[in-house]
């Protein structure tokens, strides 16, 4: 079977492994970022780091059939170029082409957040679906689109950004220039943000002393809440989860995807989040025959930038785009 | 060179054209819908409109290579079936295998707004692009997503409804039953609600004057007030603008097309449409590196239809779809 290397380069670790052509991490590494150290040591370490998985896996350059790379940052993947990324030094660097020459075999890059739903469609929740989204909440609302098994990331690489949807026309301030982004009110960030402010206005809410004993809000806060009967918890969870289901409802009726996939630490809330969600997502979801979209948790975790990455050189097969 | 025929069958009327591989239209026909004497009977004058076509431009059989049928409603596009169509007599319909048994070539079926963005990326205002998105402003808004020259339709035939996408949490209710749906703001017939909105409220308008010479509200009267000056009118365009380009910088964040073509009757307000539009969806753009969308009108017209389902039969020869 061939062996494939997938790098998840992040704002503080680069992390890779070895994946089968099943999605399976064989064998893992992992080195720190240090991202003021400039685009050439980031690259260089990533090499590195494949380097040494091949060479404890006793795997010569002839039985890699790639190498992947996920960056968190605008992607130009028929060029293998990360155009721009916020957490690291890399502006217009020609990533694949500075890994291949260090190691010899193809390399791909690609956004993030796509290397992730493509490791969800081959190894995870979406398995065996021809279509899939897969929505990250995070800092952010970070979204992967997959459409006839391959990343679909638009003609200039930026696609897929869900997150910075409008979904309240004149809502809240994004950080990208816009009012509403659904990433405002969807995010772990917007939740926080919303279970804050509940507890301003509700001092006598179970969240207070929650807060005092932990010694801040997080993104468990209101779930937790609620599931102690606390009123001003339960309407956190409820506008929580009436706005994810409002952006998931809008990406339904533009997409009609076989299979939308939801990732980030929100989703450890279970049922109590995937029970109402699926309920309020039925009434905002468009109807084509009978024929519906299926929803579920995102199962690969922290893995699927790895194993997305790896299966971006699968990708490359049938598609003839990326490498260099 | 192979011609085909396009078939765009609406409401009212079934217009019918002989289209060569350019996407030019040779010969017309037209025929009353008459959706009450139901399917069967629409989609036999639906044939024989094809045949007389053939016959009058003295086409064999074999020198059509098929006829495409776009119509207003859900199609199973890989099975030639119609779903569902408000407004005329079709429920989970043959089309293609009908006409196939009548006419004994290829026959292929597409919703009408997706057969209309293709037409458009064929022959019309994003000739050449290989991925487009035509947003078409009319009594709702209709959206087709064309991807690597294709039609793009989800998994279930019911993709692309962007006029079904939430941009006003808990707004306007939407006949779909969602509340704040772009369509309820950025369609015709949204324009004409805030337009009698605006002259109830300033009872000293000129749109008042205006409409009690024409004796109704249109599309046009805020804009054309705008234009003679019109605080009242003018500030319904602003409003209008403003949730154009919400609507517009959501589906281009999402899917980063090379081309957004808008059409509809809205449309023939040119500049002062155009000017500030891209103006406004500029601040709503997610950049990704220095290519962005380019936005047009649409060109095609009605025409669109007529030819974007003939250039089905093309699509189908890169994409093994449709048919039977």
């Amino acid at each position: 079977m061939t062996m494939y290397i997938g790098v998840d380069i992040g704002g503080t670790n680069i992390a890779a492994g070895i994946v089968d052509g099943d999605g399976k991490i064989t064998a893992r590494a992992k080195a720190s970022t240090l991202p003021s150290r400039g685009a050439r040591a980031v690259i260089e370490d990533s090499s590195r780091l494949c380097r040494d998985l091949a060479s404890r896996a006793g795997l010569k350059p002839k039985d890699i059939g790639g190498v992947g790379v996920a960056v968190p940052g605008s992607v130009d993947p028929r060029e293998g170029i990360v155009l721009f990324a916020p957490n690291i030094p890399f502006e217009n660097t020609p990533v694949a082409g500075w890994m291949r020459e260090s190691l010899g075999c193809p390399v791909f890059v690609e956004n993030d957040a796509n290397a992730a739903a493509l490791g969800e469609v081959r190894a995870g929740a979406a398995r065996g679906c021809s279509s899939a989204l897969v929505v990250t909440l995070g800092t952010g609302v970070g979204g992967g689109v997959i459409l006839d098994g391959k990343v679909y990331s638009g003609f200039n690489g930026a696609g897929g950004e869900v997150g910075h949807m409008v979904i309240e026309a004149g809502g809240r301030l994004c950080g990208c220039g816009r009012e509403g982004c659904w990433e405002m009110y969807s995010s772990a960030t917007g939740l926080i943000r919303m279970t804050r402010e509940a507890i301003e206005k509700h001092p006598d809410s179970v969240m207070c002393e929650m807060t005092a004993e932990l010694g801040k809000v997080s993104g468990k806060t209101a779930f937790k809440a609620a599931r102690q009967g606390d009123a001003a918890g339960q309407a956190v969870v409820d506008m929580y989860i009436r706005y994810l289901a409002i952006g998931i409802g809008n990406v339904i009726n533009i997409f009609q995807p076989e299979m939308l996939c939801i990732g980030g630490g929100v989703c450890n809330e279970g049922e109590h989040l995937m029970n109402p969600l699926l309920k309020a997502v039925g009434r905002e979801q468009f109807k084509g025959g009978d024929k519906t979209t299926k929803i579920c948790v995102a199962k690969l975790g922290n893995d699927a930038g790895i194993i997305g990455a790896a299966m971006l050189c699968e990708q490359s097969k049938t598609n003839g785009r990326g490498c260099v």
